[in-house]
């Protein structure tokens, strides 16, 4: 098709930002460190200041057509506002949002004239500020972005997206939208609400018991602490999805429960190894599979300087260093940093550290 | 009492660790770090001859009498262990066990002659690996440590584990047996299960779904890659304690799976709320109050020594750098490391990374 072409030589400039929150400033960035024109909208007139003042491009005026418009508003509100985006836009203006559901949104404009010229999205990072001041062009590097065109969708809008994307530094995922709520319902809004559910335990608990926390229970529930206003409406706008999944859980949970109370060994081992064979399932680093891993532990007086020292000597060993933890310590001046490397290269790293003098093991 | 300071001044050696497996042997290399006679036994002979190999001290003989007695075998044998240890001991010897549940040992022993002399222990560490070959002495370094006595063990027994701690270098807890089970279902094997329960529905899902996979639900599901033959025996020795916490969770689930599939974003709100003061109820570092952190990411190119340059760096700003993640990416040579430090020193360290030429934000 040559209208897809054209698309692309001509560059997906200007792009109008809906929404000067975190994420449609941080894209807004992106935009302008590209050296593509952004047109800046937010019903918060100092939320527009402040995303202009940073740099990431000015307010929109009447007249101003954009090539791309990308609705960046809360999740309660991103039917209505590509609607509306949709109204306005010229008749080769493409519309994305990148809410974290992509079902609803569709639904929304079904029907509206232009609708084969709006294509869903969802880049999966975020942080837990908000706002456009926390913006940063760099939030999306590397990260997964969802790209969900519906059946209607015509490729020049699905193109533009991943321009958007690859301008903003993350990795295209092509999914339908209803794929892609089953999707973020797995591996992002039911995680989270089980981890919710598991740090709810901890609520109230005497603090002698929580003194016994180790770094499993900090993995466990680290998520629990986003904003929970926030997540209820992202939770909330996949209800089909995330409810079938609970369905699943309940019963799991219901089976892990008659297994401990019975004294069910077999059972419970299975369940768990159920649980083993999914976090196999876990794409690795780089998209490949997972690479066997081992974990060096490394004690580490707890003061600035001491953690570039332990990481220049693990540099020198030439090994890889996959994933760092610092565990945290209840009582001494020590933190116990886990190293996680390629299972092949970890004696060579025990003995470069122990060699170095750290108090180091496996 | 006299006896106490009598124990206090003559010490705990000679030390007898019955299981050389990954905790007995690690225990017994730190005695020996301390200069303290070392007697081991197992009925498995190539541990003990491994274990002895290492330097974690020799086999015990007959006639040979140890102060302090360290049952370290599988859960399922701990009782029996105990009652066998009591047996043999001298007239002051002390038994202590490391089993990570403590109501069921206390009550093997319940009406041994000797009952006095046994106080069961349990420390926070571990590894993925196990048996005499991953141990070290350094594996307690900074661990909470339990020590549970129970009506009527002596205070001369409770003194002696005490010392071992210390010389373990690990952070005694004093807990009764049952409020000992009580913390660990709530902090160790609820938390565990549950994450095997999430994991477990990732198992089988399409690739393309699991390809949005972010840091969250890593976090939330890494514990979940443990043996399962192993967790099934510690959560199983557990079951009373787990059963109940488990029927809690059973009902807030059933309230969170109404609140979705009703559209109550209130109630959903309101377990998220929790979850999120489960998440602050969790002592921070030092035994401390959780101070508010921030995070600062950093895009780093995944190679060796950038690492190092990035710790150096850190380094030089004077900031502490309490926790590091390194997120995993799907489709680039390129992490992202998440590191956490106090919140008002997040701006020093993002400035002086900037400074020297980091791809970093907030």
């Amino acid at each position: 098709m040559s209208g897809v072409s054209a698309q692309a030589d001509r560059g997906i400039g200007p792009v109008e930002i809906v929404g000067a929150g975190l994420i449609g400033t941080s894209i807004a960035l992106a935009c302008r460190r590209a050296g593509i024109e952004v047109l800046l909208s937010d019903v918060a007139p100092e939320h527009l200041r402040t995303a202009s003042g940073l740099g990431a491009g000015r307010a929109r005026e009447d007249g101003d057509v954009a090539r791309l418009v990308v609705v960046a508003v809360p999740p309660d509100h991103l039917g209505e506002a590509i609607r509306a985006a949709l109204d306005a836009a010229g008749p080769e203006t493409v519309v994305t949002d990148v809410g974290s559901v992509k079902s609803g949104p569709l639904a929304a404009v079904e029907g509206h004239p232009a609708v084969s010229r709006y294509v869903g999205s969802h880049p999966m990072a975020g942080s837990e500020r908000s706002g456009p001041l926390a913006a940063s062009a760099s939030l999306f590097d590397g990260r997964p972005w969802a790209i969900t065109p519906g059946g209607g969708t015509s490729p020049d809008a699905v193109h533009a997206v991943e321009r958007l994307v690859e301008v903003c530094g993350a990795v295209p995922v092509r999914l339908s939208p209803s794929e892609h709520d089953r999707a973020v319902a797995r591996t992002s809004h039911v995680p989270h609400l089980l981890a919710a559910l598991v740090a709810g335990t901890l609520a109230g608990a005497p603090p002698q018991h929580l003194a016994l926390s180790g770094q499993g229970v900090r993995d466990v529930t680290r998520v629990a602490a986003g904003d929970p206003g926030l997540y209820s409406q992202i939770i909330g706008a996949n209800a089909i999805a995330v409810t079938n999944l609970l369905a699943e859980l309940q019963q799991r949970l219901d089976l892990a429960a008659e297994a401990v109370a019975a004294g069910d060994r077999d059972g419970l081992a299975s369940l768990l190894a159920h649980g083993v064979a999914g976090t196999r399932a876990i794409p690795g680093k780089h998209g490949g599979p997972l690479q066997a891993m081992a974990t060096v532990w490394v004690s580490v007086p707890d003061h600035p300087g001491e953690l570039a020292r332990l990481f220049a000597d693990a540099g020198e060993s030439d090994v890889n260093i996959e994933d760092v933890r610092i565990d945290h310590d209840p009582g001494r001046p020590v933190g116990l940093v886990e190293l996680d490397v390629a299972a092949d290269r970890a004696t060579a790293l025990l003995d470069a550290l122990e060699s170095r003098g750290w108090d180091a093991h496996r």
